[in-house]
Formats: structure tokens, C-alpha cells, sequence
């Protein structure tokens, strides 16, 4: 075998869809010692961050905690634990992560009614309302709030309204919404929300936070059948993270992780939700400003844009990946490709949790300047 | 909201069931600066982890990496991608993890033909071959190498055979076994095995190294139905591993918790398999000595015994509870409690990793003859 060395990554802005900026505090705190997850120290700290995630998500929901895996499995978790083989879902696609939720459903063995809108918009509320109409037995609404294969916001409170209306779960994917717009459980009444921790939030990647409120529980607890992934039983998990007393060991927690998770969560209910919502807002607009200035336009419609994930439109005759190539290589800034039926038609740049100040934008737009030799008007 | 502070882990020898101590210099690679999922330099890091990976279990097989979750993740894509609806498994159960194997089945919508020993008994060869005859069309024998719940180890090579030998896959759990003691993946003919981070590699909890062998993936891609877990399908997990030129996004890796998996690897490489083997036997009977001269005995037949997770029969009349909260506040020392029918009947004390080291052997023999008032005979 060749003779490995320790990894030493190559220093890297990282403005795509995610991973964003780890803050150094956060990786400090990644970094202290193990201990175990049945400590009671361990248990006093998963206390505090079950509070801090009601905070971020704005809800006062019992079962708040972090699944032990990617914003992927975020996903399956609320999925596996609410839909039941037979069941209807009506699923929203207008992005990637549209049709990954309509996998889920799929394997779940339950029917997906698909609504799609083209990628890069937001979802049509009435094309939803007629859906739910014409399948009044639907189980869930699924949709994706903050779509990070586009850039696009949806209306999320709007969404869940019309779910309530139609006796159907709400079930929110934030994974790149959460801390850098408004999300809020309770107000919008979602069911089931879930997200990541390596986008808004500045933490590494690895953990999903996921928010069930009591409609959901009451769904999991009638359940007729039981939930195909062990891993995810929400009834399980729960055990873990809200027993009183005797607090069942189900699965190993990921220590390390979840002390990151904690500073993570410190670190903006110190700036506050408002204020971190308001930088991402106005760096948004510094790099909306600057991209016109250089002759570059947003894929999507101003009233839909999500300030942390902007969608730039490829010029004519530009070779998408060479760009990213020479921003990578010679500027060491990461931005993303566009995913799907948006491959090569979109660059992605993140402007997110601790990547999103006015410094990033500003070195972003020469870079992207000086590669596609552009100067600003 | 309370307020809340930065977490600060109190000082802990980790001589439990695991999490393991995590050395500083994996700690180190932990914190290292995130860059992305699709960093050309990222990738070069997961091609020599898998290398690494393939060190540790001894193997060539090509669909050998990380399941970005703990180990029971692992435990349940070794399921969802090899047993389909209507499969019969046989599962041995002589401890907490067999159990889980059976939820794991079941939950597929297949049959589990159990195979029952003893909680801290080797696995029963001869009641193996029984039910693989009783049960010709088995998909696979699946049994537990390393019991963490009893510390008992299981004839893995023998079990293996037996599997092959009644045209059934071999899947291995050996999530206390990798690095601790012999495991052989390609000398045993295993199908497909799965372990943890956090025991014998001494890296955080939170990933979970699997290995594929070609009757494996030949069961995969022979599918007549699409694997139940979206998160944990390997067709589509590989694509992003292993894929060549085009690789498929899939979900977003866990980076940091990949650099530490690196550096532990690396570090176990740097000893060698077959020295750490030989430290953890040694250190397992400087333990064995120890207990002895204060009355201690193991739980577990000497054949059988694991030396990186010792079974210790509490004694009559002894609180084990209270035990083991005092050599915590007391000595800093967390052991582990019995599980499932062991409950109050052992503890289990951890040489795993890093903390398989004599200072650490003479350390817990002190806080527990200090902790249970017995001197050395």
C-alpha cells in the first residue's frame, strides 16, 4: 500500500450549497475530548441543545432533536416514520429534492402525487390546492421549502395552511433554509420539519436536525404498521433523547458532532435569528448588485430568491466547469454546479451562516471577474 | 431560554463499551478547516480511506467505505440492500445485537429463522448448520463476530463456511471486533461486514466502515426490488464513492468525521493490525490477573472472551449501578452496565483502542477495589 499521510485540506472558501464556512470556534468544540453518550454530563449537553433547536426552528414541539446523519436522512426519518405502506403523499417537485422525497415515498411502498413546477420556481399553491382536492385521503403534503438545487424559495406557511385545510400532514424540507430565512414551526403550523447542519447553521456536515409537533406524533403513535428503518424509529430515538429516568440506549450519538451542533446553535441564538436573517438578506443583495455590475443575472424571479443560495445564470459560450475549476484553482473559492435539468445552465453560490458577509461577496465577484474577464459597469 | 455556555466535557478515561478514548492527534484531524463534498482533494482523501479501510479488514473487495452513520446504520444497510420481501435469514442471537439483527429482518418484510445461545456464549456451530438445513433457500446467515452486549466472540471463519456452504450470504457484525482482534474478511470468505468508529479504531462515534465482497454485490445488483432505505442504498452510495469521472452526488459526506476516520486508520496502519491485536490480548489479561486478585471473575468463557470488552460478573449483594456512578464522579472512569437479560448481572469494561493500555488496566483495578473496598490477594 502507498504510504498515506495525515489529510491536510487545501484552504478553501467555501461559497457553494454546502458545506459553509466552519467557524473555528465550532471546530474547537468538535474537537474536545469524547466522552460517553450515556454520560450525564453528555445528557445535560443534549438537554441544551434540544432547546437551542427549539429556538432555531421557532417551536415549542416535544420531539426537537438532531438525527445521528446527513440532511438526506433527515429526510427519510420524517418519511419512513409518518408514511405508511398504501398511503398518499402529495409531493411537491421543483427541484432535486423534490424528486428525491418522491423516492422516499415510493420505497416506502405509498403512492406519490407528484405536482411539479419548473425547476427555479416557486411551487404553485393552486396547482397544490387542486391536488389535494382530487386526493382528499392524502396523508401528507411534502414539500421543499428552501430548493437548494435552485435557489428558490416556496411559501411555506401558505403550504402547510392548505394541509391543514386538507386533513394532510405538512412535511418541510429546510436543509437550506434554517437560520438563514424565516422558519417558523409553530406560526406555520408544519408538522414535520427537518434540516442540516452544514448550511445555515455553520457546522459541519453529518447531523439533521428535525422538528415532529404533536399532529405528527399522534400519526407515529397510530401507526399500523411499524417503521421500516430501525435506525430512524422516531418511537425509538425518542427513548433516547426524551427519556426521563431510565434513558433507553438505542444508538451511539455522535458525540463530537453534536458538541459542534451546540456551539453552532450558541453562536447564532447569540446574533439572533432577525439579525442573522437580515445579514443574509443584505449580502444577498451586495452580491445581486455586483453580478448585475458584471453582467450576470439571477436564474430566479426576484420574489422567490433565497438570499443564502443564489442560482446565476451561465453566460452563452462559457464553459460552466472550466469557471468553477479556475475558481477553485486559482482564486481557492468552491462554487457549485447546477444540479438536474439545471446542470450547466446555473452556478450555485452559497452565502451561507458564516460564509454569508460582505467580504465573500466582494471576493467572489472579482474572482468570478477576473476568470470570465468581465469588469464591473 | 436559560443561558447556555459553550460545552465543556468533564475529564473521562472511556473504559466502556464505547465510544473509546479518541487520541488527540485524531481529535487534531477532526477540527481540520471543511471544504466540500466534491473537492478534488476530498476525493483523493476518500480513495486512500477506502484503501486504509481495505487494510483493517483485511480485504480487496472493491465496495469497501463508510456508511456515513453510526453502527447501526451499518447493521441496517447490510440488511436493506441484501434481503428483499419473502427472504429467510438465519440470525443468531446470543446477545442485545443478534436481537437487533431480528428487528432489522422483520422489518424488511422477511422471515428471521432465529438461532438462540445464551447471552455470552459463543454462537452454537452445530445449531447453525441445523436451521441452514432446515431452511435450504436461506438468503443469509447473519450473526454477531463481537458481541458488544456480552463480550463474547463468535468462530467467524466457521460461520462463514457454514454460509457458503448452504448457498447462503455470510453477514458479519463486527463493530467491537475491527482492529481489536482478527478479522479476515477475504480468509473467511465474509459476504458482508460492517463495524463502528468509536471501539478498536478509536475515532468519534458516527461512521460505520462496511465491506462488500462479489457474492454481495451480485445479490445487489440481482435485486427484484429497489432497496427499502434511500439514504443507505449502496447502488447509489457507490456512484458517489467509487464512481470514475462522473461522480454522483448523493448525499453530503460527513467530511470532518471522514478526516478523523482517516487518521485513525492511518494510525492503526502505523502500529500495524497484528501488533494492536497482540496489545489488546495483552492488556486483556494484565485485566483478567487484576480482577482475579480482587475476587473479580469474568463473565465470559475463557475461550470465548473478547479482550477489548471484558464481561465482570458483579457480586452478590453489590449495587452495580452505584458502582459504576462512583468510579465516575469519584475516578473519572466510565465502565459499561450489562444490556437486555444482563442487566444488573455484569459490568463491562472497555480495553478498546487507545485505552488499551496497561496504565489504564492498573488504573480501573484500583478505583474498583478502592470503589468496592477489596485490596489485592
Amino acid at each position: 500500500m502507498p504510504s498515506f499521510r495525515s489529510f491536510q485540506p487545501p484552504s478553501r472558501l467555501l461559497l457553494g450549497p454546502g458545506p459553509s464556512p466552519v467557524p473555528q470556534r465550532i471546530l474547537d468544540a468538535l474537537a474536545r475530548p469524547t466522552i460517553g453518550h450515556l454520560d450525564p454530563a453528555f445528557i445535560g449537553m443534549m438537554d441544551e441543545l434540544k432547546e437551542l433547536l427549539r429556538y432555531a426552528f421557532r417551536t415549542g414541539n416535544a420531539l426537537t432533536l438532531p438525527v445521528s446523519a446527513p440532511g438526506s436522512a433527515g429526510m427519510e426519518a420524517a418519511f419512513v416514520n409518518l408514511v405508511e405502506p398504501g398511503d398518499t403523499v402529495v409531493v411537491c417537485r421543483n427541484g432535486v429534492f423534490g424528486g428525491r422525497m418522491r423516492e422516499n415515498v415510493v420505497r416506502l411502498g405509498a403512492t406519490a402525487v407528484m405536482v411539479d413546477d419548473a425547476f427555479g420556481r416557486p411551487i404553485d399553491l393552486d396547482k397544490v390546492e387542486a391536488a389535494l382536492k382530487a386526493h382528499p385521503g392524502a396523508k401528507a403534503l411534502a414539500f421543499v421549502h428552501a430548493e437548494t438545487s435552485t435557489g428558490a424559495v416556496s411559501d411555506a406557511a401558505a403550504l402547510c395552511r392548505l394541509a391543514r385545510e386538507h386533513g394532510a400532514l405538512s412535511l418541510v424540507d429546510s436543509v437550506t433554509g434554517l437560520g438563514g430565512i424565516p422558519v417558523e414551526v409553530d406560526a406555520w403550523g408544519a408538522d414535520a420539519i427537518y434540516s442540516g447542519s452544514q448550511k445555515c447553521l455553520a457546522a459541519p456536515p453529518g447531523l439533521s436536525p428535525l422538528s415532529f409537533g404533536e399532529a405528527a406524533v399522534a400519526a407515529l403513535k397510530a401507526r399500523r404498521t411499524p417503521v421500516q428503518s430501525w435506525f430512524l424509529d422516531l418511537g425509538l430515538v425518542m427513548n433516547y433523547w426524551q427519556g426521563v429516568g431510565a434513558r433507553a440506549y438505542h444508538h451511539t450519538a455522535p458525540i463530537n458532532m453534536l458538541y459542534a451542533l451546540h456551539e453552532a446553535l450558541l453562536m447564532l441564538r447569540e446574533e439572533g435569528l432577525e439579525a442573522a436573517w437580515a445579514r443574509h438578506r443584505a449580502n444577498h443583495l451586495r452580491l445581486r448588485d455586483g453580478l448585475a455590475a458584471i453582467g450576470l443575472h439571477l436564474f430566479v424571479e426576484e420574489r422567490a430568491r433565497l438570499p443564502q443560495l443564489n442560482a446565476v445564470q451561465v453566460p452563452d459560450g462559457v464553459d460552466e466547469a472550466a469557471v468553477r475549476r479556475r475558481l477553485l484553482d486559482e482564486h481557492g473559492i468552491e462554487i457549485g454546479a447546477g444540479l438536474g435539468e439545471l446542470a450547466g445552465r446555473i452556478w450555485r453560490i452559497g452565502l451561507m451562516g458564516a460564509g454569508s458577509t460582505p467580504e465573500n461577496v466582494d471576493r467572489v465577484l472579482e474572482a468570478l471577474g477576473a476568470v470570465l474577464g468581465r469588469k464591473p459597469a
